[in-house]
């Protein structure tokens, strides 16, 4: 927190570059309230403007001003205040090349000239998603032959991305699943009765629907295991079909929260860490979509680099997928800092992804 | 908050419907773990069970169980711990038809049989969204000379949706645009420079990209307004751009973090209120995307109904789409109770809302 | 979603009570924009008005606004429109009683006459946390013999709550403590260090503090368990040593997260769930504080009501406390309908909390 | 995003400060998963250990692990995997002074050794509040004559603050106030009433609430100003009452989603612009309060300095509390760098740092 015992250091003026510095250059204004061309937009930090008197800095700072001249005083002011015959400062330059001089450092240590900038938070709602750039990373590991792991919380298959997911898997962009006994137990409700916790697909109620996911888990008790109910004819579609079917391998980690468990979930965390870790460390991505535990938990295990292709180290495309920046926060604050984040919802996430990465593919 | 004085009402046995419940029936498991067909599932509601006895509460409630009989005591157990030969009761209703009767009634005031339900909050991330609904109410307004007001938030347009919301305009489905001086600004700065706050459409900063917004004013200030902007050939695409040359109105409300603002801004609220009520009385249905104040001004302008189509009142179609379930609550908590809410990101959002419209025109 | 094809039933005004109804009053503005006393306020749902001629809808609806009428026209109106001499409904009641019906249940299955408000969501920041009852409950179920059971999550360590945490334990408010290793750890390396994941209680880091909650493990390990680094004097302070000094029995359960774990962990999540089962058979209340893990795992083994006081159901207390609206609807998603919502920071609702609670003991 | 091209350059292990580095030191375990004093923590990075045959990196890294030695082979290895007599790494420090070198700059640019940490995150709901801090920081610009700035929202009076925020107008913590119509109302409302939006302070409603919030906007324009409803006794408590009696400036801005608005709030978004700067030029401190549009605005004209101590540019204490870390990381994002965030309820902080502030006075 900035405390008054902050000492500002001033620029050194009589030091290079800022003693070779030119005087800053005024244009007046030719219509009321149109600033000129390459009029200087301000910043909040700290400015000086050279005038012949020397280095001054304008009153009343703020950003996304004009500076405006009247004699040697300087105002930082709104640009819809001025009129014709008005002066003010010319320049993009912020290192005093042009006769301005944003000293960022006085006290923002981690600011310089031309630093000032909007938008710079890493993980954010506001920045774009670059899809294209997703989808092309998702088929050039897949094409060398990489290891990508998807790390999907149950929300994905409450939320009708069930079919997208699918999709991935039967097209090779997917050499392990991690994820928990629910969404396991999600999926295969899904499959057999066309719900995920008693919700349709459009979001309405089954009646007595709050007991299907235990018709589902004992099920698949009965059938022995979720390989046996698959090929039974028990279970004919979703993620784990796909998994079973398309032979990739998963691991299901039991937790506290689980109801059944389903036959095959590693009921013990450090046997279920233990099976984990032998797929981190071969993994040259890995995809975390709307799931806080597991993200954590892998994002522990993975290394921010892999040495599968040459043997030097690469960076490990670490991607995080979540409705608020929370998590993703959270992901980096327990040391995973490579990943990037993409802050939405699971289901339009994996919607968009496949439609981007079939033009990928197509193209 | 419940409190140790709520009075619990026990059920009547002794009147109708209890009185004449049959006994509840019981089937012993045929192997470890794996209950009958149609076994009864677990609320966390009082739950009685009629025996021989009477009608009897089983020990230790909880919800996701199965209720076991020893002679005439009654658990509620984990389907885990049971083994072949246990007695587990049948049952899917909970209204004492199948002798088992779940009174949620009993001081949860709003339960009764049957009510018990995962996932039945109104607005949540885990919901999955009925696109081909959403899709197939805009084309069913648009093709019955609906009104549909859109009120877009800025993040639309650091996000890039720009394009989609281009393409729902130049397509007939918007009648009206209610937004800030930010929405416009943006969109003027991302047709004339690439970027929105400095930022490019892959997320990347232009240096001295802080100004640039300030540069777009500048310029639209010097045209003299947005549509002579348009006109002179200066701004050649996004929403303002396909507003202009569809001759859909606009509203554009000023606000006090207003840079500029733009010609053509009200900058007096009152004025700003006045003409988005006369676009609200119109109106058949609105859509609200990524906008807390916007969202909730046009929400207090906005009945609940319209008489347009054929005199009675009909329900107004009011979605509303943000990050959080917050902004859609508190919509809600200003008393625009109708709004049906779609957590997701607004990015996402009006790139598949424009792909299943797409489907629904073609279908 | 509002679809056109719901239906609007009219209301019946040749039955009572509406045929009795007497008809609406008007009375003048006497200043400018300032309304009589009584005026009606309007809401966004459909309104008929009594008068002379009959039923009346007044034209541009809309919420917060008066009715304006001029001969038999009625309009929804802004007040600041009003001048003196207008005419303006009166009345308070929207049943008819006063010749106004606002007729909700048209289409808003939910609405009756009435019951339009505002802020009747039941989780949200902006309601407020009645601090004085949440204390005397507590005092109340301690003083009356019951079992607290507390479920806190690691942020609670975190965030410096440790100490207000330990009053609670210390002054019989805590039966029993259901957490994950995590927290346990936190504690640990905040007894031993001074921190938790390297972060002092002033947020600041420690070189090198990536690797103390390994060496605090690590030296649980060596004294063989918690209980014996208590002993030996290892650890003075905190959450694990008020629990074990105060003899409140405690689970921690393992996850896939854990470093470690600590000695006494069961890592076995079966086995987990058994123990603290016999937890929750015997509560009468819990608390559930930055956890949506353990929140969820507890809720569902938690019954909605305890028979423990006098053998009839009573309503069992369940306040789940989180920074985010999120957790807690997901929590009553799953079923824990009873929770009782505070969103807020763990540390200042510990700090709040434990003020109240002594002011209430003192009282 | 981390792509497949970002080239890793290694170390150069023949020059200095590594060419001169020590051979690492290893130790065997004493007891069975317990390692020896001063063991090395992993951390994600790359990591080259210094052996008599050179620079090696161990196989499987991951974070949060110890170093196993087997003859020249390294393996990065959960510690609860290591018995008595095997070999581990030794060492704090990552830059190769005891053998150990973590080259966190070979792509990640922002790493450098010892530099790897968890909670490193600027804003977090994770990180403790200092409220120490802040209070003494409070009575340090008090006592100086500085000039503090409040900005709140309407949450603040939703939620029970009121009495809190009066307190520090009352005792001199408050120089001048900038915010919306609505604080202003649901204030009166409350001095009127009891009630915002027609809850009450425990979070009831009362009937006919939704009305209440325009009778009281009424009755303060029937009294001709706020100032005019205090002095003829009607208002008597509360924000505007303390305000007014201790004579603290404030500005209400006017927003499209005000009722009324009352007497006095500036509706043209420039006039508000141009009364709120008055303020800004002036300010040594800023607090906001469960605000986005007023924060953003008001940071917008903030400086990130301010020279009214000695001439000399001096950080401008900014504090922004908010639910979440959305508001503050927009904050940020809009050009506010220097704001401390506080993500917290606004009914606890004012609790809180009300208590606290008390604390610093008297001691």
């Amino acid at each position: 927190m900035p405390g008054t015992d902050t000492v500002y250091s001033a620029p050194d003026f009589g030091a290079p570059p800022l003693v070779d510095a030119p005087l800053a250059t005024f244009v007046p204004l030719v219509k009321d309230g149109v600033l000129p061309e390459g009029f200087f937009s301000t910043s909040n930090l700290p400015t000086y403007v050279h005038l012949q008197a020397g280095w001054v800095m304008p009153s009343r700072p703020r950003m996304d001003c004009a500076i405006l001249r009247r004699g040697d005083a300087l105002e930082t002011i709104e640009p819809r205040k001025l009129v014709a015959g008005d002066l003010v400062a010319i320049g993009l330059a912020e290192d005093g090349t042009e006769g301005i001089f944003v000293h960022g450092e006085g006290f923002l240590a981690p600011h310089s000239p031309n630093e000032f900038r909007f938008m710079s938070t890493a993980v954010s709602r506001e920045r774009p998603v670059n899809y294209e750039l997703l989808a092309s990373r998702l088929v050039e590991e897949r094409d060398r032959g990489g290891y990508l792991l998807w790390v999907p919380g149950p929300a994905l298959v409450h939320s009708r991305a069930r079919a997208d997911f699918e999709w991935f898997i039967r097209n090779g962009f997917v050499q392990a699943v991690l994820a928990g006994n629910a969404v396991a137990v999600h999926d295969l409700e899904a499959a057999m009765f066309g719900t995920a916790l008693g919700m349709t697909e459009t979001g309405d109620h089954e009646d007595g629907g709050h007991g299907l996911h235990m018709r589902a888990i004992n099920a698949i008790c009965d059938a022995g295991s979720i390989e046996a109910a698959i090929e039974s004819g028990l279970i004919t579609s979703g993620i784990m079909h796909a998994l079973v079917t398309e032979q990739v391998p998963y691991v299901l980690a039991g937790s506290i929260r689980d109801d059944g468990p389903l036959p095959g979930v590693l009921t013990d965390a450090l046997d279920a860490q233990d099976a984990m870790r032998e797929h981190t460390v071969k993994a040259t991505g890995a995809i975390f979509v709307a799931t806080a535990l597991h993200a954590i938990a892998v994002g522990n295990m993975l290394p921010a680099f892999h040495t599968r292709y040459d043997g030097s180290p690469t960076s490990l495309m670490t991607i995080c997928v979540d409705q608020t920046e929370f998590v993703i926060s959270k992901l980096k604050d327990r040391g995973t800092h490579q990943a990037y984040g993409v802050v939405t919802n699971a289901q339009d996430f994996m919607h968009v992804l496949r439609h981007f990465t079939k033009s990928c593919i197509q193209s």
